[in-house]
């Protein structure tokens, strides 16, 4: 077909998009098909709107402006695993209460890709060298198992949490694949229930929309909050409600500490009567990137680390914390009828955020350009862009070293966020869990290693302290399956008193105790 | 000579040591020479008596008794630069007085070799690579100069604080040719002090003194609490007291932020009437390796991270910090009166710790053994050993990213205490003071580029916010020279309302913005 009497071309006209034909005579008929069925699925109207209002609000939103409009987390609505340590039991059983319902959800944001992680396939696939060898997708699968078991066995009632997990176009084949192959890890295929995010072109700074080739557009995912529009046409809403879904944990993939569907985090926000809430670590340092939970003009949002000044990221409270320390950990709690209403009524006053990106693409010659800086951007949605429309919004507050350890980056690059970091994050939490049940290491000479090793953590050492400074302290390599603990409890009978060569495995067959091999 | 007349063989038999000689025969003149003279310069049954105790020290220190007995630093003898910052201004005002009126010292622990840094000079000639390329010794030198400038401006008087530099047999030599050939950068030679601390024998686990070569034992450095017996037998207080100091500033080499002689550290010690005063960062995450300040018994110390348990280390106080967070960084104060009771009074009183250490030595063939596992001890002194002794012991709380960041491993080995995590820190730090000055800095295409750069420091980053993510952000080079500015005052004439393409580097000539140049 033509697209010059397909009322495409005119339609690409009205748009102003009508470049994207300029190389339609050199395209053979399979890339001309091609690439009239992504035109014809596009809105061009819409997307020219996207462009117009997410560069205006890139362009309006200024530091000085945000500053003096930033409010912290009040105490009463802040839930703090430090500070309430009282309340931590209480809200762990009107979870597991509710768990046992069937009340709960889990949301997965697996939409993005390990293009930084340099793989091609999801990231929920990545397998960051755990004594098991599991993967991010099965460890947060074995915590659900888990959970359903313990609140089960809790209130002598059967419980199905069931799991929604967001691809993108590109990831959602494999994911699938990925899930059947592994029998859906015992969850039930009913159990776990797919959808896709949507997409949008990128364009250049004149609106524009990029052809990274001849016959192809350049599209990306449109944002992790692209979540809000995918749950209303994808009829996931639909199926939460025929469920009985009252509760929804969402999180993203990439964090191989998360509870998933964590029955303290839940039970504090059913105990608050909250529509939203937050899940935060404690941000220490003022130059952290990260983005902080706070008011800003009454309402609740994220204020991302490149939006304040230094001066308001240094400033204290009077017990010497940073005033804006709700570190955003992309872990969050929705209640349904908010979601609903997002999904029903606010998600369309959501404005794109703008990414500048170097975007490969064809020049007027047709020559394929690969910048070597920003030309173009990205329009995307973020997932706490809908925190301004909760009525009743609460943070709740847990430590980053037993729950926060994102999987970003290869191990070639820079050592944050990656498979090394994640995997010792996960052995580390393990190692004191068998300690504070009891359980003690020992090193090939016998030795107790101290509950301390030297490099335990990233930080200072002790100048004074030299006797663990000649590498005779090991490194204790220790993993739990979820199926076997989801949070540290149910060990004691285990390791109690007992003394354990690393490294060191418990799983439903047991306590094992591996030959060393290199983590 | 021979030994055996000398009666050194006779002395060595009674001290259990005769095996010193057993290659006294295949050793040439010289190296006869030389073992006698270092032989005759040893007091075997102190070297003995040090061994016995020490041993003794280090197997009775059970953890399980250690924890019961610790008590946190109470709230009424801390000082918080985030907690008291109404009184940080008096607190400096106090100690410029008394810097004015001479009577602050500096003390630097420089006698460790930068061994795992991997060179074989002192540490404090390492140049971490800033863009004026200065090593440790110059920045601190520079900021005792810029000190003794402030107090004389405030007082109208002229001051001077004199550097008192603990080497160590093997840095002695280099480290005063190294200030002679720079002058004493300025200080007056009369005004730095090289003194020399003392060196002990590596033992085996029997109480053997180890041969490193057929005629050379393997001597080591006792500690850097070797300070005190050093002040002692080599004038230093007398020094001290010819010059009327009446306050010590001591800390060690390898903090690239150190702040010499810190008015305000000091002050707050002086109005709190203190003998000994500890400078701490709070640890932040349980596991972290360092030594905590805290009351055993009712008296102050440091426990190191190796002697407590998890559950210790992981206690939290009501306000959800940790309970013994007073991260020890080896930066004290002490009183003359008090350092005097410590030399005269109480140094013989202090063990030695043991060192476990793998400890090349010569077989009973004089063959040559590099060991692969620890094979004996090196004893040591600790500077804090003595906080026990303080009738007025004060806690004084800085912000890590402010104060110290240590040089301890070469860049080659895990990304922590490196010339490059020293440089940044520096740098980062001095970024912040031109920020808080009203400066602002410029990427290449002109825009402002964030307070908070997406690698300012460790750290999450918001999932949300991909703004940041492509490296269109560049990290900033900024320098400011000691001699300009001792903790980021007086830059507003040279920066406030300005925009800057870093490298920018701020001197005594002026400001200055460098082609970039890869840090």
């Amino acid at each position: 077909m033509d697209p010059s009497t397909s009322g495409l071309a005119k339609k690409l006209a009205e748009a102003d998009q009508s470049h994207l034909l300029q190389f339609w005579n050199e395209l053979n008929p399979t890339e001309q098909a091609d690439l009239i069925h992504d035109l014809q699925g596009m809105d061009f109207q819409e997307i020219n709107g996207f462009f117009k209002s997410a560069m205006e609000m890139s362009s309006s939103s200024k530091h000085e402006k945000m500053d003096a409009r930033m409010e912290p987390v009040p105490r009463e609505v802040l839930g703090s695993v430090t500070r309430d340590r009282d309340c931590l039991k209480d809200w762990e059983l009107t979870g597991l209460h509710s768990i046992s319902q069937s009340k709960v959800a889990v949301l997965l944001l697996a939409g993005g890709q390990g293009t930084r992680l340099g793989v091609s396939y999801p990231k929920g696939m990545y397998d960051v060298g755990l004594p098991s060898h599991k993967t991010l997708f099965q460890i947060q699968a074995e915590r659900i198992l888990k959970l359903q078991q313990l609140a089960e066995q809790k209130h002598k009632i059967k419980c199905c949490i069931p799991w929604y997990i967001m691809t993108s176009g590109r990831t959602m084949e494999s994911t699938k694949e990925f899930f059947s192959k592994h029998n859906h890890f015992g969850l039930g295929k009913d159990n776990v229930v797919f959808f896709q995010q949507g997409m949008l072109p990128a364009m250049d700074y004149k609106g524009k929309i990029i052809l990274e080739s001849k016959g192809k557009l350049s599209m990306a995912p449109d944002g992790n909050g692209g979540l809000y529009r995918a749950l209303g046409n994808q009829g996931i809403l639909d199926d939460m409600e025929r469920r009985g879904v009252e509760f929804i944990h969402v999180y993203c993939v990439d964090n191989i500490l998360v509870k998933v569907a964590d029955p303290a985090f839940v039970g504090f926000c059913v105990q608050k009567g909250a529509d939203c809430g937050a899940k935060v670590v404690e941000k220490t340092n003022p130059t952290e990137a990260v983005g902080v939970v706070c008011k800003v003009d009454g309402r609740y949002q994220v204020v991302e680390y490149s939006e304040i000044t230094l001066a308001t990221a240094e400033k204290r409270s009077a017990d010497g914390r940073l005033m804006f320390n709700a570190g955003n950990v992309a872990n969050h709690f929705f209640s349904f009828s908010f979601l609903r209403d997002i999904v029903q009524k606010y998600e369309p006053q959501l404005q794109h955020h703008v990414a500048q990106k170097k975007i490969p693409h064809v020049d007027g010659e047709g020559q394929l350009i690969k910048p070597d800086k920003p030309n173009g951007i990205k329009m995307e949605k973020f997932v706490f862009d809908i925190f301004q429309f909760a009525k009743t919004f609460v943070v709740y507050e847990v430590l980053r070293e037993d729950e926060f350890s994102p999987l970003k980056n290869a191990d070639s690059q820079d050592g944050k966020d990656t498979p090394t970091t994640a995997r010792h994050s996960l052995m580390s939490l393990h190692h004191r869990w068998v300690l504070n049940a009891g359980g003690h290491f020992i090193d090939e000479n016998g030795r107790r290693v101290p509950a301390i090793p030297r490099d335990g953590a990233a930080g200072i050492t002790d100048d004074g302290n030299r006797n663990l400074k000649d590498g005779t302290d090991l490194p204790i390599k220790c993993e739990i399956s979820p199926l076997v603990s989801y949070g540290g409890e149910g060990l004691e009978e285990l390791v109690k008193g007992r003394e354990f060569h690393p490294t060191l495995m418990i799983d439903e067959s047991g306590v094992h105790e591996l030959v060393k091999n290199g983590v």
